[in-house]
């Protein structure tokens, strides 16, 4: 049930690292795509059979890590949770001593998510080993916007001249500026809706439209994408109330009618209900692909672990 | 080393899901426990390769879980567990939502364990994948009661016409539960043996005899199944000393002379050696199969849930 | 990619379970290191396949559990790892409990660390499956002095006839016990160079140098050791500021200029920089043999477990 191994000249367009969307050549990103649209049936594959993957976790996260970890498994390859909120960097010794005695060990791929932007840049410079980035604080998590853009093409058919809209708390999203990137580079408009305080500076220069009206934000949207209100990330400055967020910008029939008649719903979750998205929207199975964003995070992954460590 | 497998009829009979003993037919019983004989000297195979097993545990039981994990393993599947505790359910995600997310995933078997009674049911009403509830509340817990009955047959030759002794905490108890709806099922006589404010309301409908008299209560009995004071589930009400609890309804060997001279001792672990039951008692090997238990846990598990995925 | 099997009557050297160093003869340990080294390059074999391997750390080690679980996977183990903080022990249960509950789950080895001295070895008493001692107390941790022996073998092609310094906390180290143990049995020279209050009482009958002079102890070495300073397990007592400690005890190039012009440097990890160690020493390539000994440690715990499991 493997599909065939990916073109060497594919896999080398990847390099060592998956690290972020901004380096990534378009044409990989298709690669990427292509390969895990291979993969999206496969359960039991034996593309790294015999090799370690080992997932370094310094943010808790349930579903991306069960999502790796199954990804590793159907391509037969060792898969190891760290539990590192109790490991050795709680005992004084740095990130890098840390990543350097994994990487002593051997194992193939270090899948890395760190609470600190450009943390798994640098770990990735001191190791020999592959390395995915799982998430960087604001910076990036190049999987998720490989995963959105799977979801799009197979809900759309294309990745190119679409509006996409992306709506909420832009300012602590890696997901939003991983996504930010991969459309510009497929020549699909952004549009980011938000309240003035939860745009991050700077955001304009990525040639993205922004909003704090969301009605005119959705008009015409092919995709509407919705970001998960992460309050435990808001330290001061504005804090809505759930009740005057959802108003103003939670995603409900009223709202969505301004959007293309055939316009997606995705969340990258967990989702607040009643807060960014009514509930009513989430489960509407003729618009919201929340769940087969979910299903192509598996693939995604997949391809990408698998082109990088057999590749090239 | 697997055995054959079961026959789909006999598969069919427990439908997707394994979700309590009530709704369970006798012969449905039967072939899981005819089954687990078959695979109790089985270590190694392939009945689930290629397959995803989720563990699912909202309450710890290192104990449950780990031999969940080694019935999956021994079938060739992929197990993973999901740490709950700081899942998306913390960042104020549903536990539907979570368990949408992780179906999406598109596992083969989810196996949970919840504190709320009937969370599973509801669960599996939503996903449509294999569920097998590991115990929920104070409600269900079917293979600790099948793991039990399998115990008990192995040292009886049968589950029919026997006298059934279950003493202890069965107020807090679904293993006393799902014990107490498998042995009526199989036409054998229980007797619940509890100060009366551990005894739940309603109890006497399921067809069982209730004492406070532990003497009286032992009389006879082929089967003493004692049970663990969960002192940390009592809110309020009456909690014992342990030292008078160990004399009233403690097993000494003065109260075990009253049952059977080939009665067999139980108990579902973990112990409170000196407060349910004399440390002497559960070490003596002519009397006690409370490691056997253990052991059949395996074997039921495995089972089950070769039986859940396999079947129909 | 499996080396052949061990020679039974090496194996039998071992018995069923490795507990420490002290009882284990001469040709026991070259027997482990020269099967290490064949295992050294090895990353998948099938030595452990329908094997099953449990983990019960009774005290974090993110880097030793690890070690152990990629171990046993390359050997085509099935590996658990139990989370014992949060288990039946929490709920009262025994430690000998715990472990028969798990010995009649049918593992084949327990790989057991516990913070108590003789822990280990009254588990191994009372379960029929393999044990392997991962660190008791401040008694053995015999895999750790195993992979000490074989980076030094590796790097000086022998082990006899050097001299060891050791160097730093050895009050609170099992690691140092071992690795003193070892090289008395292998005739090498060993000299502890420590506070007074951080020599443990006794140690002299070992037959070893003791001296808190760090420049007289590193004079003609051959092989330099640095332990952790490890500050959470001191209660009271002597407690050194960091700076004044790394003054007189830490390794900088004007103290290892004592030593032989070739010594190597090694640390058990995690290295605390700064205080035991200059990092510049820890990362000179020509001198660190830090990143050797935790990949060697890979290859001596697959040796171990296979040996154990499959020999005899």
């Amino acid at each position: 049930m493997t599909p065939p191994a990916p073109a060497p000249y594919l896999a080398a367009m990847l390099g060592k690292d998956l690290l972020g969307i901004e380096t990534l050549p378009p044409a990989a990103i298709e690669a990427i795509l292509d390969r895990a649209d291979a993969h999206a049936e496969s359960r039991h594959g034996e593309a790294l059979e015999g090799r370690t993957q080992i997932n370094m976790f310094f943010e808790n996260s349930t579903r991306t890590q069960a999502s790796f970890e199954i990804a590793g498994k159907r391509l037969g390859a060792e898969v190891m949770n760290m539990e590192m909120r109790t490991s050795s960097v709680a005992k004084g010794e740095t990130l890098i001593d840390t990543a350097l005695t994994l990487n002593a060990m051997r194992p193939d791929l270090l899948v890395v998510r760190h609470p600190h932007s450009g943390a798994v840049d640098l770990l990735a410079q001191k190791v020999d080993c592959h390395v995915l980035n799982a998430g960087d604080g604001r910076h990036e998590h190049p999987t998720q916007a490989l995963l959105d853009a799977l979801t799009i093409r197979r809900a759309k058919g294309r990745l190119h001249r679409l509006t996409v809209a992306i709506c909420g708390d832009i300012a602590h999203s890696r997901v939003a500026r991983s996504n930010i990137l991969l459309l510009g580079k497929m020549e699909s408009r952004v549009r980011l809706i938000a309240p003035p305080t939860l745009i991050p500076p700077g955001v304009a220069e990525l040639g993205v439209e922004v909003t704090d009206d969301m009605e005119r934000g959705l008009e015409g949207a092919d995709v509407v994408m919705m970001l998960r209100l992460q309050r435990e990330r808001m330290d001061g400055g504005f804090i809505p109330s759930e009740r005057e967020y959802f108003h103003r910008f939670g995603l409900d029939a009223a709202k969505l009618a301004r959007a293309k008649p055939d316009a997606i719903v995705m969340h990258p979750g967990p989702m607040n209900r009643g807060v960014e998205i009514d509930g009513v929207i989430a489960d509407d199975i003729n618009r919201s692909v929340i769940q087969t964003q979910v299903e192509m995070g598996v693939a995604v992954r997949m391809a990408a672990m698998d082109m990088l460590v057999t590749g090239g």
